[in-house]
């Protein structure tokens, strides 16, 4: 392990780029267009947070980072697929990911559609095939991230916030989405390596489900902290994107310091909650703040 | 197990419909819109053909109904998903399906991508949860279906067919997009039985599996003709709608009569495979002959 936060990031960073690359389908294999536009879809430049998160919780807890591949992969495949659908002309109607032509921007709809469509089991056949890992954990890790990806987590919290435009909800109706949309897959990733440890005692298991649930909330709100204060090129969409669709955020209701506020709270919340860890959660807790504090 | 097959059928179709209630949220839970929409994409009147499948297949091998009820429910999730995107307007852009009208058209176009998008992830938590049945199985069933249903199976399947509008393509580039487009889903449905079997032998495993394999085929290629032949009434969507988008379609290329003799000669491949099963494969031969001669 790397000593320094920022090469320990490269070093995750690495990993799960070849896991990826790995368990993607080659260009090469037909249907050659939908496979070239779901690398396109992974390999965007993403910040790998969820990925980050799933190594640093892994190594609280001492799992194999070859075994963390496979969430990690995984994980961000769904969340490539969510930015891809969040990003067609009939929900937020993006042109621009990350300074790139969004998705059906660089091919068209019904590829997008597809190509995001073709993401989501590709992470599920990912999940319940990992080497060295008993069925019965492969089981549940496919449970987790299904349960995170649907109705009642990621899906359904877009549902919510699509259904809130132009509408004023309060601040703890915010969260509850931000908890459904964002939150429900970054807990994921953290409670994976729980779910492919040994012996994680009861106390240990619920500080770690409580930093993910907790950390998750606080990323949303940075997020659109960065949508209303960042500029094009910093952020690589149009900023005050949410403004313009008329979306409820936090800070759209209780202004930017309020804001600030909240999500520090948070952060120093998430991170009280891993001190039975010791060093251990060191690159946990520089993670949390790394989500805190970023500036794209 | 009631006598007749039209009583069979029933029987089966209400099994898979209390699983189906029992696994989708209640409308009544937040995000209701949402739960609301995946329920009227999944209670649509449709004929259950994959679920039956997989309840005959079971019968084949002895596989007590309620594990089989577990992969009927979560691969006819997988279907209803793929509906809904098929129907959208960047898509096949339908307005009707079976006689009532397309997600999208009843709800929104986000509405109708996040309802599916929330099916799918719920079919593999449904897989990943079975009662009573080893994990093994569970991860097995998991890997067998996301495989079916992404990149190098159905949808897959729908992107080569996309891409072959306007195109002409050979009668075998034809049944290599429907084995993927519809083949890889029907397959996956037939070979649920044998993983959740004791001590399948490897003779009468490959059986099943090409039963599978040539039924799918015959399935989409009947699917076709009915959409030249059909009127709207009896098939519930705008008859020769392929056509209007130009689609590669087998009696597009090879004719009906040649179609139809095509259909004929995988439903007798098909059946001759279920040999060595002597009686116990009686429902899925009839069933095979129902996907064959259907009208609708």
């Amino acid at each position: 392990m790397p000593a320094t936060f920022e090469s320990r990031i490269a070093h995750y960073t690495e990993r799960v780029a070849q896991k990826l690359d790995s368990v993607l389908p080659p260009v090469t294999e037909s249907p050659r267009k939908l496979h070239d536009a779901m690398r396109y879809a992974v390999f965007n430049g993403g910040k790998r947070v969820r990925p980050l998160l799933v190594y640093a919780a892994g190594g609280c807890l001492n799992v194999p980072e070859r075994v963390l591949d496979a969430p990690a992969a995984a994980i961000e495949l769904i969340h490539a697929f969510s930015l891809v659908h969040d990003d067609l002309p009939a929900m937020d109607d993006d042109d621009l990911r990350r300074g790139k032509p969004t998705l059906h921007r660089k091919y068209d709809e019904a590829t997008a559609i597809l190509a995001a469509d073709a993401l989501q089991p590709l992470a599920f056949s990912v999940l319940a095939d990992i080497p060295d890992v008993p069925p019965r954990s492969q089981a549940r890790l496919v449970k987790l991230v299904a349960d995170a990806c649907g109705s009642i987590g990621m899906t359904g919290g877009q549902s919510l916030d699509l259904d809130a435009e132009g509408r004023s909800l309060t601040a703890d109706e915010i969260e509850h989405m931000y908890a459904l949309k964002t939150g429900a897959l970054i807990h994921a990733a953290v409670v994976s390596a729980p779910l492919l440890a040994n012996n994680v005692d009861t106390e240990r298991a619920s500080a770690i489900d409580a930093f993910g649930r907790t950390i998750g909330i606080a990323f949303q709100i940075r997020d659109d902290i960065l949508d209303v204060e960042g500029d094009t090129q910093v952020i690589g969409k149009q900023s005050g994107a949410d403004q313009h669709l008329n979306k409820a955020t936090y800070p759209g209701l209780m202004g930017l310091d309020q804001a600030r506020k909240r999500c520090d709270e948070l952060l120093q919340s998430a991170v009280e909650k891993l001190n039975a860890f010791g060093e251990d959660a060191e690159s946990l807790r520089w993670l949390a703040r790394f989500i805190v504090e970023r500036s794209n």
